[in-house]
């Protein structure tokens, strides 16, 4: 029996443990889930698998977990990847993660590597399918001795169209306050024509383009962090163009850049008052002070948000003007943006979300001046509030790779991200079987 | 004799040292000044002052010198006090600082009260005297048994009237890092008219509001850094309206905000190529791709800059679309700004800075209904470019605090900021022996 280890169960992870444990007889494995609230643990598991109460602070337990277990998954915050990457080295067990390779997990490679271990990140979707199916085509350019001038990739975790009924076609898919935080942290960085171009984070959904996915409609996409990071990771060094983004429908961003303008998704501090403030009075915060506006027109002259804007729709959609008690004590301003967004963009029972994922390539073929356009594109639907298109997309890669590494299909070790062919090409084509494909176009 | 011993000689120094000097005979002192360049110590002190070259990371030399010493003034940056403060808190000597009261200060207090030691900060002009100008007026409403309504102090280190030579109307009077990172580190926080107000920094020169001194003209304010931690030390948990800001001439935030829209003030990270890269690229860096439209379109259209705006002219001034390579490594946006404009607003020999300061205060007679108004201001204008109206008001304080700790006048122990009467009516007294004094204006 080999022993798999998952630590958090948060909404992505439903997919992986599903396909774990309809492989679990056939490969003899035993699934273990460490879960903060053990309740809810339960609620996403089947027999046999087991739930334990788990605390990722409780050293001892972590210890006895880790030692006991063949491969470890955490899904936990990606901030507490580097607590379980250590009992990882000190028991010789491989992690899986869906989060990105950190300096931390970086500064561990080394000795991953002399223990014979393997931390392998950025697993999910994105990042994850969005490396792989990326490597996949780059490879092939490049073998073919095509010269590749452009890449640009981008990934939205969208609702589908059947069940977008909001101003701003979004609900909430994945972890909320990832939602919130969404572009902070430092500049978004990108290469273009063979320029460096930094976005700060209060630009950063003010430089958004226009993307078309036939059969599936436009799509706005802003820059998704480092990309230059990137270009020695995907060996890009002679392309002049490297950009990643991150997809949302038309008018979402201008729309959010109004909280981001405020100051509503800062973190960094708590407000006062929060617990007995209301909504309106939250928004009222970040404004001037006027003995006769309301806030609500505040804001609007504050932001020069014209009166057929549909940003205005989208802001009243949401009740940032209403009178409604806050009730969180000591809260940050994305604390309490999150907390309003929350109600308003939850998914309801027969709600199905869309995972899209939009490559493009521009390249050259050796000796000619011609060049062509490639692009390819993924389009993943949930089947309902469950089993979310981000859970398929984020857990099954992973949950194919837990199933690589213990049947030794992978032997690498050290800190590594799908961009490796041993990895990417068996988890790709065993996607497909659960619909995760993508569909490709090419234009002279 | 009494030793002081002076870590650091920044531009603000050469009032407190000359001071300093000027009493050692009398009370019989000796100094010490401990500079990182020796040479350029020796420069700013005449005999017997000693210069020792000085390394604040020297663990043995910091000991040595602080437990030869009766009483430490660091002029070090903000961020090396706590190292200091650990070296007084084990030679049980007292420490003067005229930077913020930090996290790290302020932990240290209990143990510095047991040693029976001092740590007084906020010692310089802002703060300093602000604190203790505005003190003494808030002290005397109260004691009149008036109701304070509202408190705002406002101050500025600016260019005097007559070497006000450029666009900005702004030159560099004191450290240029801090001029670039000014307003960064968290959201400005006041409160008015009894609601808490939050700018975040990408909105902070925006919000400015316009102040009107006589004989010296109109200046615009922003909003400094956190008002809401003075409220309970000037005792003002009743008052409708706390607010501190800062001074600039008319026009120059609005030119400014271009670049913390850019991002071009950001010191957390260093871009690519910085060494080879000219200002117009760097400014390049931070603008969308454009085949065809150079760079001062672009950035003129992508920050709505018209063509009859004075922010074109002020930007132009700078040089910032100029092809002068830059010429340092690995440099972070902010660094590269700051060399830009050191270039551009040094002091020139015979020019003369002024500092600035204005408080308004309105308060309510007791059964009355009428309200008055009370204005304070403060204009000092540098002699020339070493003894600046910044070195006055920023050193004069501190080493007034020295004289009045090693004379046994000021016997608190722990840390402080100079709200206290004992300490802020004596420093006020002498500092008007200087021409640092404050005109006060009432209306009804």
């Amino acid at each position: 029996m080999k022993k798999i280890l998952i630590l958090g169960v948060g909404r992505s992870s439903s997919s992986l443990i599903t396909y774990l444990e309809e492989n679990a007889r056939k490969y003899g494995w035993e699934i273990t889930v460490g879960a903060h609230n053990k309740q809810s643990g339960l609620k996403r598991v089947s027999p046999p698998t087991q739930v334990k109460a788990f605390d990722v602070f409780n050293e001892d337990q972590l210890n006895n977990e880790v030692q006991a277990s063949d491969v470890v998954v955490s899904m936990l915050p990606a901030r507490f990847h580097p607590i379980v990457a250590m009992a990882c080295l000190k028991y010789s067990k491989s992690m899986l993660t869906a989060s990105y390779e950190s300096d931390e997990i970086l500064e561990m490679s080394t000795r991953a590597k002399s223990q014979g271990i393997l931390f392998l990140n950025e697993l999910g979707v994105d990042p994850g399918i969005d490396h792989m199916s990326a490597m996949r085509i780059i490879n092939r350019i490049r073998e073919r001795g095509h010269k590749l001038l452009c890449f640009e990739s981008f990934t939205g975790g969208l609702i589908a169209p059947e069940s977008d009924n909001n101003p701003w076609h979004y609900k909430i898919t994945w972890n909320p306050r990832n939602v919130v935080l969404a572009g902070q942290g430092g500049p978004a960085r990108f290469i273009q024509e063979g320029t460096f171009k930094y976005i700060p984070y209060h630009r950063l959904f003010r430089r958004t383009e226009v993307i078309d996915i036939e059969g599936y409609g436009k799509f706005e996409g802003y820059a998704n962090r480092d990309s230059l990071k990137y270009i020695d990771k995907y060996n890009l060094q002679d392309v002049p163009t490297v950009y990643r983004g991150t997809l949302r429908r038309p008018g979402y961003c201008r729309a959010w850049d109004v909280f981001v303008q405020l100051g509503a998704t800062d973190d960094s501090y708590t407000m006062q008052n929060t617990e007995k403030m209301t909504y309106k009075e939250f928004i009222n915060s970040f404004l001037y002070y006027s003995l006769e506006d309301p806030v609500k027109t505040k804001l609007y002259q504050y932001m020069h948000i014209d009166q057929d804007s549909d940003v205005r729709e989208k802001l009243e959609w949401l009740g940032i003007f209403d009178d409604t008690a806050i009730g969180l004590k000591n809260a940050t301003p994305a604390q309490i943006l999150e907390h309003i967004i929350c109600n308003k963009w939850a998914l309801e029972p027969d709600d199905k979300d869309m995972l899209v994922m939009w490559h493009k390539f521009i390249f050259q073929e050796s000796g000619k001046q011609k060049t062509t356009l490639l692009t390819s594109s993924m389009v993943v639907t949930g089947d309902d509030q469950v089993n979310t298109a981000m859970a398929k997309t984020v857990g099954l890669p992973l949950a194919i790779a837990v199933k690589m590494v213990l049947s030794g299909q992978i032997r690498l070790t050290g800190s590594h991200i799908p961009t490796v062919r041993e990895i990417y090409e068996p988890i790709l084509n065993e996607l497909e079987l659960y619909g995760i494909r993508f569909n490709e176009k090419e234009l002279a």
